[in-house]
């Protein structure tokens, strides 16, 4: 597996509150994004979990605001992955800007944790292990 | 059934954009919430729907936005239903100033078709048409 | 100007509901990233609003839900505009499938007015209409 | 001030996603209502704020998730403030079933900063001090 993926995207209306700079909760869609977009990339992706009889969910999460993100900004989230469990991963992932890749604007840590149909906790499936 | 249904609630930061006002998509959940609430006080809510294998789904609506709602403010979503049909039913809303009930913010009409578990059009179970 | 612009995106879990499919009110974002981007593309984004003291407002909207999008499914929101007066104009968009273009999820029309900063009507830069 | 401040909401379909329960980002708009509701009622709402030329934003926080909120469900958030320094604050809060308070759906931190016009590093007004 690659170390790192970067996913692009824009800050687009939706995204912003009345403080005129992107909502802090948005930020957690941006990280989801990119988190699915790269699953989705090798083979994971939300067809292959419920193939598998398993999903993967957000057990928890810490995230740093550093700069806004201004409407219409181009970003990019920058995902690695650490510490692999038998039924949990943590992505690192942080947000920078694209036209800058030195200004960070959020950075987080989100620990996703593997479970079955019925919300219980499942080891991840072997394959997916080997391959992180 | 009662006529109409008043169902009041506050502009969050979460509803704003950058405009400095509601988005104007956070309008269909505020309506969306008030059809919701109804149909549970009806004692039709999501889990009846789903005990009769059926769910209401929106089918199509039009909106006009005619004045902007503003953070914080309290507002009330008035709805009724009109031209019940055995498989949709439209819903009349609009959303008012809570402090100024003349201030009409946006006015909506939304068509919700029932489906069954396969998302097929399937008749209006008649307990329910009764009581529309 | 082009007469019609294509904007990808993927349906994300942000955009699901528990109905397993795309939220209703999740299409309105679509619509509106299609817009903006083009807008962008044409130099007029919210930046070059500002700059000219106006700013595009949606003032109404019809939307008609055809087939729910389902996640992580790839589709295009095609957009053309018609109709383009002095102070507003109405975009005719759909969304499709990108692996079946025929497949059209849902159908929309959307006026959008300029307004200046006190959110009045205001005309439309004569460039826009030019370009237009 | 009181210690702790009780915000009941309802989980819409707005807040849910496709794996049938409340979406990870949804609590943190939950978060954020429960923590505005309690400015307001305190007199330090949006519009005070902006007359004293200052705004709160989430400088940080941290969120454990511990069972999922399912759509319709009656949830309680409740907060309660620790931690005031000179320019930040730190909100814990927690959402519980109001049917049965014991079940915890989610654990967070959320550190708010006092920023400026300017989005700069403000003092807390001493107005506010004092009622922390």
């Amino acid at each position: 597996m690659q170390n790192q993926f970067i996913y692009p995207l824009r800050v687009h209306i939706e995204d912003t509150d009345v403080t005129g700079v992107a909502y802090h909760g948005s930020y957690l869609n941006f990280l989801e994004r990119a988190r699915s977009e790269w699953l989705i990339q090798l083979g994971m992706g939300i067809n292959w979990q419920r193939e598998n009889g398993i999903v993967f969910v957000v057990h928890s999460l810490s995230i740093q605001y550093l700069k806004p993100a201004k409407i219409h900004e181009q970003v990019e989230v920058v995902s690695s992955i650490n510490n692999v469990r038998s039924a949990s991963c943590v992505f690192d992932q942080y947000v920078r800007l694209a036209a800058n890749p030195d200004q960070i604007l959020c950075k987080a840590e989100v620990k996703v944790a593997c479970v079955d149909n019925e919300m219980r906790v499942a080891p991840i499936p072997s394959s997916v292990l080997k391959s992180l």
